[in-house]
């Protein structure tokens, strides 16, 4: 099975050692890679700890503060990667607009962009000015990093940064964004061109930095029909990854409620597609086809059940991954808050301990 | 194309003269239907004003009221059905739980099911007795509208309104529900048996009192994976579809985020099933199969654009639909608080004046 699928390890690069590099760029593996979404946060007393002195955004500010909170999950938990600690909405600080974490409210944007004079205001982030701070930490985090496992960097998707940027914050029906997209397209494009274009430099600073591979975390895209995904969004998602993917790391590009469009995620981009807990993984990864790995996809709330149960929704997933060259392990979305560490390091034994059908390297 | 199709007209019932009923029965249309999903609400004046003097629970503890609110949109929109006026959490009240709403952050349960104990303790809703307003506002409704326009009754279904009795609200992540699913399959188990019956109940009298459909509103259900929707919901949502089917009226069953769902609902009942924006009409449809009609699929943002980009979103799902008898014209989910009433009526009659392929009756 595994000879007839293409590696995708770019030209002219060794095959990379890290089980989890590995499996991006589907070569066999000797046992699944798995890290999770979120994994580093509130559900860790350790993260707790340096959250009781430190805001948010004093965290990702001070560069020694984001790197141990990095690498936490990585001591904890013996997960294959780690991810650097950032938030998705840093960028649009330097884009001139300001950015607060309300207690237990999430992110708030004081100037939302609702307007074409407001999205022509918007400038074009340069990750190395811009964003120092962040690729400051990735050095760090890189120098502390065992060999084995690599680090991912990431940014938000266009779309949802975009919609954290028109609404002003979180939303549960989109309608300032979707309004603006439908009723002033230059202004959408406008924005659009702008968020893109800042992601696209900040994604590959953060691989001249030291990211070993990077995410593009379109967390909402999955609220748009395929059409409106194609028309307005696809274009700026495809210029975010098509560069990150000429950088030669892997680019994971992952949604929810993505189950109508992941053959245009697919188009649009990238070396492993994320699927969330809704599409059963063989159906997605059919969905996609052979030459791409997928990376997913048990339900979150899995990890606040007893083990016994716990360990069948693990085996269900690797099931249907069916030992396949290509598939990371990791939750549909990021880890819930009232998690407890013991079950997801029995999560991370419980995916390393399944016997792969072909262990022969 | 109209040969070919089964009629669902149960036996020995005359052809229903209602485009709205026609259609949920495959039956050759003039035109195509259309209503909305909370046609009646907080983007109408005549609405407001009576929200200005009375909360919701006093309007639909009041038939008067509630009939009045019901027939809003009738009047002024021109909609081929009514639907009642309530809420799916009603129930909840008479099963022995307190309900509020609470300014701005929607319903507020304030004795959350949490263990196998509580769930015990839920009492099955006895219609006649426990609902009756609601029923005496079918009655008046059915007394005051037009014989060509149809009620609509509903109720939500197990999944959706256990949800709630297990979050105390609303809910990002269902990880209360999830986990009691999960976790403690017992008291789940006895919890969506009471949840069923009382639905079955309910929609059953709601038939009883003269509504001539009904609709199950599972609106949350795409939050589960197909496998956890078989095991965990559908034989609730079969017992309540299958009672109010064998009263002979046709049963809309509707959820969102149902994708990958769409097989295992329409395996649970309904007459027509309801699609969201996500999915593409016509390939929901094909998913479904062609013995079942479907309802939706605008989203509800269209509603939100200028008229000459709602009239292109309108003709979109019109064209997917092909003219094929069983297409009910509607939202994917419900209406927008800050729809311009205009918007409303003109799609309204951008679907009636919409030319069907085959309009020889």
């Amino acid at each position: 099975m595994t000879e007839a699928l293409p590696t995708t390890v770019p030209e002219g690069q060794a095959e990379p050692r890290a089980r989890f590099l590995r499996a991006c760029n589907q070569l066999p593996v000797d046992a699944t890679p798995v890290w999770f979404m979120r994994q580093a946060g509130r559900y860790m007393p350790e993260y707790r700890a340096i959250r009781a002195k430190h805001t948010l955004l004093e965290i990702v500010d001070r560069p020694e503060l984001a790197a141990e909170v990095t690498l936490q999950p990585v001591r904890a938990l013996g997960v294959d990667a780690a991810i650097l600690f950032a938030d998705i909405l840093l960028p649009v600080i330097p884009m001139g607009l300001g950015l607060e974490f309300a207690q237990g409210e999430g992110p708030v944007i004081h100037k939302p962009v609702r307007s074409l004079e407001a999205a022509r205001q918007l400038r074009v982030v340069e990750a190395e000015t811009d964003l120092g701070h962040v690729l400051e930490t990735i050095r760090i985090v890189r120098r502390e990093l065992p060999a084995d496992v690599p680090l991912i960097g990431f940014c938000g998707g266009p779309y949802t940064v975009a919609s954290y940027m028109v609404e002003g914050g979180a939303t549960k029906d989109f309608r300032n964004t979707k309004r603006l997209m439908f009723s002033e397209p230059a202004a959408w494009h406008t924005l659009m061109r702008t968020v893109a274009t800042s992601m696209e430099n900040y994604l590959v600073a953060q691989v001249r930095a030291g990211a070993q591979a990077v995410q593009l975390f379109d967390s909402w895209v999955g609220q748009l029909s395929p059409s409106d995904y194609v028309d307005y969004v696809q274009p700026y998602s495809r210029q975010v990854l098509r560069a990150a993917m000429a950088t030669g790391v892997p680019v994971i590009h992952f949604g929810t409620d993505t189950a109508t469009l992941l053959r245009h995620m697919k188009d649009a981009g990238g070396t492993v597609i994320g699927l969330d807990w809704r599409i059963p993984l063989e159906r997605g990864w059919g969905i996609l086809g052979a030459d791409v790995a997928v990376q997913g996809n048990l339900d979150p709330v899995s990890l606040l059940a007893p083990l016994p149960v716990l360990r069948a929704r693990v085996d269900d997933v690797l099931q249907k991954a069916g030992g396949r060259p290509g598939h990371v392990f990791n939750l549909g979305h990021g880890i819930l808050t009232h998690t407890l560490v013991d079950n997801v390091r029995a999560a991370v034994e419980m995916v390393h301990e399944w016997p792969l059908p072909n262990t022969s390297l």
